[in-house]
């Protein structure tokens, strides 16, 4: 867990290959982001945002990935993912074949959850 | 081409495994999300809500699947998809491995034009 509050939390998804995983789940049960109303899915995208934003300060990626699928869990959540050139599957998707054995980039943990915790003061201010 | 405005477009991506998949599209050249102020990316999130509301209207698909990788083009756009459990790739991702020849769903342009004028209309108002 890297951050949370009433909406949603952000957690670190613990990929092998992309250390720099973060997931933004909602708290509660909702399928798609048209079934929210227009404040809560800026409110959510704006997590979204500073989880990317974090992710770019603090690994410089290349690319992020942003999405939202739920195929599986029909319970919304945004994947948001820092990519790299010699990463596992660039520049395909990370759900599309591995291309290479990959080059995982390590992250601060700790650090994520501090620029998670500033860019998200600075959004609540 | 299914909308237009000065800030982006919608166009209908023409995939015959996915009739219902629609590509935002921003306009002007920018990479991720947070390269946009708070408003833009608000006004280009609208677009892909309408997107996604238009095809849940007109198709019923059991999810939406939202995305915006620019792995390949780093210029910032949006798949938007209409998922279905016969699909090719269900519950993959439709970047995974095809899980089956799939069944895909037509889907009427001229009417998923309309109601994105109308969704995006009722925003601009």
């Amino acid at each position: 867990m890297l951050w949370q509050d009433e909406l949603c939390r952000v957690v670190l998804v613990g990929d092998r290959d992309y250390p720099g995983f973060c997931r933004v789940i909602l708290n509660r049960h909702v399928r798609e982001m048209t079934d929210l109303d227009t404040v809560t899915r800026e409110r959510l995208m704006r997590v979204v945002y500073a989880a990317e934003q974090a992710l770019r300060e603090l690994m410089q990626p290349v690319k992020i990935n942003l999405a939202s699928f739920g195929n599986m869990v029909a319970h919304l959540h945004w994947h948001v993912i820092a990519r790299f050139a010699d990463d596992k599957h660039f520049p395909g998707s990370v759900w599309s074949e591995a291309r290479r054995p990959g080059a995982p980039r390590p992250v601060d943990r700790a650090a994520l959850r501090r620029a998670l915790h500033r860019l998200l003061q600075a959004v609540a201010e």
